[in-house]
């Protein structure tokens, strides 16, 4: 299903009467006629925004692709629970339910240099976690992520589906040295060279080089679709998840905004190759969902502004 | 008074211990810091943000430099007071105290091109009037502005301190037509040539080429400095009051951040000038401090995550 075309050009009506100059609430006035589109109301509201974060690990690690050991996912995982990682303060600020789903964090995928990092069972079963994780009732959401070696997965991803060299799309991550920079891109580049034969669409890539995480993130995506709930991309990883989506299908990507940029090598590139112009560019590269956690407040800014302000006509202001 | 050292450095070592990879929260991270040394706290919270929003109006109006007549300032005022505007409903997302002050909006500054747009002492008058509107238990400022006619006052400001040509600092404020805009820029150049032998600094430039909003942001700008009160500078207007400040006192800054880079033509360069990267980027050009409001929620996300995530320690995750 696509936009309410009805209430989206009601909001575009209602957007010009309301008492500022035209257009001088700039993306804001972009952004509350969007939300109002996928919504179905002309006057909404964010109620009830949702961020899941999904965590898996990764085979790969064994190749010494991270700056952290794999078990600071399950670490990681806890924080969650306890309420003490960045996401869980960001997920308070802005007023939304947050799920946590570790996905068979004790059975990491495979080493994609390799054989596949997942069988096709197993993507679909992450595809599906991720799609059942979205609750109906959202009208918002944000799918975030940890899994240490995520960034490699990530890399692949984008470097099987865009091309370029290897490094192009091979960042620091949680903060490699230059060594470890070199093997996780030498990793990278192995890894595509392995499948290349096997990678015919999205969904081959995200089996062979993706992660339980990044599948349970394009469910998820793919489930807002079906919804009509607005989504606010997260960095790299949230990125290459849609970025799979989107060459299995060209509009499956028209209820999501970029919620930021990050400073994760390959971020802005991919951000183009989706076609989306990010929010926020704070230089965030923590991966949870943060920067599209943060960007939510913008979105409410946005609806606040639409939903709320009188017009030049209950005001009683002069339209010029 | 300038910021806690002591303060900002305890800060720094929490930002070290926090659970995410070094550096991952990027400018959020810098902002934390920059606000905990600022409050003297190295682990503060934003409990008490304010907002002002001065209202003036301008003699320049007479040579048609504006899309809207004069009489919307105070038609703006009103609707400020019944809570219809774009930065009432910021203010009340960012859970801000809102204070509208209408400044002799009767008694419009004199035509800039015919003499000084205020004597001394009613520039003096203004500022004071800004400087006693500062809450002293506010823990955050944003100083706003409404004044049809006032980007005009703001260009020549910029014009007469920055150089270039006028048309560098003439833009298309609420919206004029190119026939406009050459008038308005006609009337920039005129007024700093009219003036040019009597601007010695910053509170020159004000007082003859300002207006009382312009003067009361720069008060309120200086107190906040006094009473250690972080500020978010809003757009071109605010922008141009800071200015006016910076050039008196080298200092007169160290306490405000760039809320956000405005559309309105010549914000960008005025940033620069000010030295100052703005947090926000949205294509905003509405003033009232709206811009500024709506970056508010970032640096509330900064502190949420700087103040209450868990350390490695705390939550028993490996530091990699």
């Amino acid at each position: 299903p696509g936009p309410d075309l009805s209430a989206r050009a009601g909001a575009a009506d209602r957007n010009r009467e309301l008492t500022k100059p035209p257009g001088a609430l700039g993306r804001l006035e972009d952004l509350a006629i969007w939300y109002a589109g996928w919504r179905g109301s002309a006057r909404p509201d964010i109620r009830a925004p949702q961020i899941l974060v999904f965590a898996g690990n990764h085979g790969v690690c064994a190749r010494g692709v991270s700056a952290f050991p794999p078990e600071v996912t399950e670490q990681m995982v806890a924080n969650f629970r306890a309420r003490g990682a960045a996401i869980n303060q960001l997920a308070a600020l802005a007023g939304a339910q947050m799920d946590i789903h570790a996905l068979e964090l004790d059975r990491p995928t495979d080493d994609f240099t390799q054989g596949p990092a997942m069988s096709d069972a197993d993507c679909l079963a992450a595809l599906n976690a991720g799609w059942e994780a979205v609750d109906p009732g959202a009208d918002l959401l944000v799918a975030g992520e940890m899994g240490i070696g995520n960034t490699t997965a990530a890399a692949a991803i984008c470097h099987a589906l865009l091309g370029g060299e290897a490094g192009d799309w091979t960042g620091r991550g949680t903060g490699v040295d230059d060594a470890g920079l070199a093997i996780k891109t030498r990793v990278v580049a192995e890894g595509v060279a392995r499948h290349r034969d096997g990678l015919r669409d999205g969904l081959d890539v995200l089996a062979r080089l993706g992660g339980r995480e990044i599948a349970a993130t394009a469910g998820a995506i793919g489930a807002a679709r079906q919804l009509r709930i607005p989504v606010l991309l997260d960095g790299f990883i949230c990125c290459s998840a849609a970025l799979c989506l989107l060459r299995t299908e060209a509009a499956a990507l028209d209820h999501a905004l970029a919620g930021h940029e990050s400073a994760e090598t390959g971020h802005a590139a991919l951000l183009q190759a989706l076609g989306k112009k990010p929010l926020l560019a704070l230089g965030l590269r923590l991966g949870e969902g943060s920067g599209a956690a943060l960007a939510i407040q913008i979105l409410r800014g946005a609806l606040a502004c639409h939903s709320h302000m009188a017009t030049f006509a209950e005001a009683g202001v002069s339209t010029g």
